[in-house]
């Protein structure tokens, strides 16, 4: 199944036949009270070099949050989808709470963009899909719902499985719903990502729908986090994640989601790896 | 389901509820053109060196395998065992297709080996199991036979099946059997490793065996090696692969497997992860 995001001019297509697609995460105030600070002063000069530096290193999408307490929200992320849009060209996930915000957001957005989020709730379904229906967007459907995160990967597969249905009631179709199996922190119960991967397996055989999840999750408090990230991706891949919200900067982690493509066969006789490698040679950088 | 291994005082456990175990690979004189020909001529001392680097940087088991064009392999592989088994107190691979060689080795290793290995051919299935059984030793089976290599992971894991039957024949309960799922080359074949998953997975549901392989392989022609093997690594332990011969002295393969051990639970609230990350800013490695 593919799923096709679209920015100005340039398409990325995600899905289980294709390269890994990581979307860049670093344009979030969560975490980053500077930015934030700025962002609610209308100071993008940081989104802007930002959102360069990450399509620079690999990121075929970007995050654009723009969570900030007491911030104008649909007025900060409407502006930084703006800033974001004349500097990089790749589709944005639109990455709000909110719904006006959202709403604001997606009447500047050019292209096709990745809405996120929508949980399993019914009030934020009933709230966002016709959104998403509107703009002909894709939507990010989380597998949590009223009774919050199951640790059951049955019952987020049948949480999924609820967005799927309800998306196509409002003439949403499948390859238009990105599910996040949900990755938490693995240092908080030793069982989490094994319950991220069964999850994972049982979508991607019983819903075939493409899969996104925020990657650094999984390594919270604990030191050294990048191949920690890198090893989750690397089996969240095989299991059938296609894309991940994470530090595409990272060489530790890029590098494991290019060595998992070869792997897997996505980037078949290793042709993106080998020019990669090359590239690396001719800076000096190795 | 528990692999024990010993060495003259030491055991090492292999399996799905412990810390993934690495062989250390690097005794062996294939690609080692030198060692052979030291060790043909009686030369232990790089033998002895490459031993103790490579349970110093956390290998828990060692590959030794003498093969060298007309070298006296049994004396060799004997003469071999002997002084890695003098200077480290880890369990060994006693790695030889020849069986005399296997035979004079298992005579002089002190505690209960690995035997790398047998095939599941019937002429090599009778020749070597009465050997392992005499020695109450271990073996690795590989999935092949006399037709080949299959790429169909339902034959390979048929021919795992009967290997295991066959060790049962010969009094060897299948917590010695070790089966090698056979990892190839993913530069030959994009769908080598898929097809190695697949066969993980299935070997896991129906044998409930420990696996090993040679995880260098699969990287094998490539550049940049490390992130390949060490990206395969994780995805074949999430898979249920227990255990690899490899490059335990490669810092980016050893940190990916301690990584991969903290995202599958077996290294419990990362306790080993956070030792290690410690031990490191004591040596100012950091």
């Amino acid at each position: 199944m593919h799923t096709v995001l679209e920015s100005k001019t340039k398409t990325v297509i995600i899905g289980d036949d294709a390269p890994f697609v990581m979307i860049g995460e670093k344009i979030n105030p969560s975490g980053r009270k500077k930015l934030g600070a700025e962002m609610a002063e209308g100071n993008f000069e940081r989104v802007r070099k930002d959102a360069i530096a990450q399509v620079a290193c690999g990121a075929r999408m970007l995050d654009v949050n723009a969570g900030y307490p007491m911030g104008d929200e649909p007025a900060m992320l409407t502006e930084a989808i703006r800033v974001v849009q004349s500097v990089v060209d790749v589709p944005l996930c639109v990455d709000s709470s909110v719904f006006e915000a959202l709403e604001a957001a997606l009447a500047v957005y050019q292209g096709k963009a990745l809405v996120n989020s929508v949980t399993g709730e019914d009030e934020r379904l009933e709230l966002v899909l016709p959104l998403v229906k509107k703009y002909n967007a894709a939507v990010i459907g989380i597998a949590n719902d009223e009774t919050g995160i199951s640790m059951d990967p049955e019952i987020r597969l049948s949480i999924a499985e609820k967005i799927v249905q309800r998306a196509a009631d409002y003439g949403i179709p499948p390859e238009n719903v990105v599910i996040d199996p949900l990755a938490l922190t693995v240092a908080a119960d030793p069982l989490a990502i094994q319950i991220t991967l069964e999850t994972i397996r049982l979508i991607r055989q019983n819903l075939g729908v493409n899969m996104t999840c925020g990657a650094g999750n999984t390594s919270f408090g604990l030191p050294n986090r990048a191949p920690l990230t890198a090893s989750y991706l690397a089996m969240a891949m095989s299991a059938g994640l296609t894309s991940a919200i994470t530090d595409a900067m990272n060489d530790t982690i890029r590098m494991g989601v290019m060595a998992s493509d070869v792997m897997l066969g996505h980037d078949a006789y290793a042709v993106n790896w080998i020019a990669d490698f090359r590239a690396k040679q001719k800076q000096g950088n190795r």
